[in-house]
């Protein structure tokens, strides 16, 4: 037998799709005549709570995603994929480019074949997209959101202000005074967290802030390099340097290299994210490991498993927590 | 009205899936009482054929890819992604370590839900799996197999040997006479590949081979680490290395600083792929292009368009062009 869909039991109940949703989910601002009459519909078609643990679901969970272009979105993709897979459900993966048409097109598709469940990577949909996911009914979560859109969606982050506290703390350690930082994007708060727990370290040390010494980055290589570039032509250049991604940190490599120093010996830097790359570089990169596959299986489970199950009580947002993985591109401060 | 699926026919027939796809697919080795059988069937439930135009499909490819933890996996994902989305098809990733437990669970979850078709990134399915794909008349392609299994299946991959000649040829021709290589895995054609193009450069240019110079790698980091530190270690080092992967050069940079010595002035080196982390290096890799992207968009076109849309004539087979890049990490052979 064909499965009722919940618009079939909105048009026959003559209410909207998002009315049948918040009866199917227990909200409280449903009459009650309507809540009773949609109810018996659903008990008449047999119409089964995907919720529940004992429905038939899709088999599919969906992964959306701004880019798939860096080395950041396969450790997410990897970490959601070996979670459907040991809970024998497909994953579907889409990248929407940041734009609406794409979006639009997943949206689309997701309706004609269903999901048991949407993992939002980096923000991607508008909050009326989510809107319309919550509306059919499809459980939804987010990634490291670069600003929490609803604290009403559960979240998976990572504590990236203790990262850039133990970052700082890290080259403080090492003898280091004027350490220097390349930013992510003024808008993402992860990135803002970063650069607090930097600042936080140096005042911790006495040591203060230097607004000269914070350049603006973009989490990507380029701005790595031109900040670094930046940063060593100073009067008084830095002695190490905290980028806030480890894309930065090989931008910044390249401009230590070609101001003829070395890193390590002569400037240290500390990355952020721990990719695989952070350990193919050379010298292996000091970084901040931030447990990005871990953060996107516990998405997964999320959407498979139930928030409830996952997270403890009333809370909707975890943060995973981040270290510090040293290997060889910092070093005592040189003398001078 | 739920679709009547090829098992159901098979079972109401009296024949085996297989038997019931053949018919589907035009194959000659079916009894003609069968065939007529099985067509009655199928014209009787109205099914649809896949393959043709106007079927209307499940909206769904399946990517099946062994791991997803390299740079190289992104490439694929993104290509086949960016053409299932311009088709209006989800994009199902799978990932199966090389465990025929996890292909095994795929394979029966995309007998449940069905799909529009497979494509395989490296070979992760034994011959007997992709028969059990195809007897679901399901279309197959393979990117980059690394020894291609079966000529009917279609695939595609890249230029290995011209590209092996290429960035040999381009050390060459700056002057390099001792130019060492570290391959990839012995049983994977594409890096067989790689090396006699390597070799047919240096007998081309009278230079000759010499086996002192060839050392055994696997496309990953450690061993381009390892086989970069032995080459240096002659009596007499090359000048350059030709690695077969961009990881497996970034492993040689290693190796090289640890020697004391400079990437480019010192020692030339030349990747494979040019993924992103080619032009992160420091210097910035010079390394021969795979279109890894292209490639599986092709492959996904071929599922989605079918073979004869995409590849003229009784062609299963295409190879893109590879072509070298030139970057900082080769200069001139150093004087002596």
């Amino acid at each position: 037998m064909p499965r009722v869909t919940i618009a079939d039991i909105a048009e026959e109940a003559g209410v909207s799709v998002a009315t049948v949703s918040k009866v199917l989910n227990g909200h409280a601002h449903v009459a009650d005549a309507t809540r009773q009459k949609v109810e018996a519909l659903l008990a008449g078609h047999n119409y089964l709570r995907r919720r529940s643990r004992t429905v038939r679901t899709v088999g599919l969970i969906d992964l959306v995603i701004n880019e798939l272009d860096s080395p950041w979105s396969i450790e997410v993709v990897r970490g959601v994929e070996e979670t459907t897979a040991s809970h024998d459900s497909g994953l579907v993966v889409t990248a929407v480019h940041g734009r609406a048409a794409d979006t639009r097109r997943w949206l689309d598709n997701l309706v004609k074949r269903g999901s048991d469940g949407v993992i939002l990577a980096v923000t991607a949909l508008a909050p009326a997209q989510w809107r319309k996911v919550e509306e059919f009914g499809i459980p939804l979560v987010v990634v490291d959101p670069i600003g929490h859109p609803d604290p009403t969606i559960p979240s998976v982050g990572a504590t990236n202000w203790h990262g850039g506290l133990a970052a700082t703390q890290h080259l403080l350690a090492l003898g280091h005074r004027r350490v220097g930082i390349i930013t992510g994007p003024d808008d993402i708060l992860s990135a803002r967290a970063r650069l607090d727990g930097y600042r936080a370290a140096l005042e911790g040390a006495g040591v203060g802030v230097d607004p000269a010494l914070e350049v603006r980055g973009d989490f990507h290589h380029e701005t790595g390099f031109s900040g670094a570039r930046h940063l060593l032509s100073l009067p008084q250049p830095p002695t190490a340097i905290f980028a806030s991604s480890d894309l930065q940190a090989l931008g910044a490599y390249d401009a230590v290299r070609r101001a003829g120093l070395r890193v390590g010996p002569d400037v240290s830097i500390v990355g952020f994210d721990d990719l695989p790359v952070a350990s193919w570089a050379s010298p292996p990169l000091t970084t901040v490991r931030q447990p990005l596959s871990d953060m996107a299986a516990m998405a997964a489970r999320i959407v498979l498993e139930g928030v409830e199950t996952v997270l403890p009580g009333e809370m909707r947002r975890a943060e995973l927590a981040t270290a510090l993985v040293e290997r060889e591109s910092t070093a005592p401060v040189p003398a001078r």
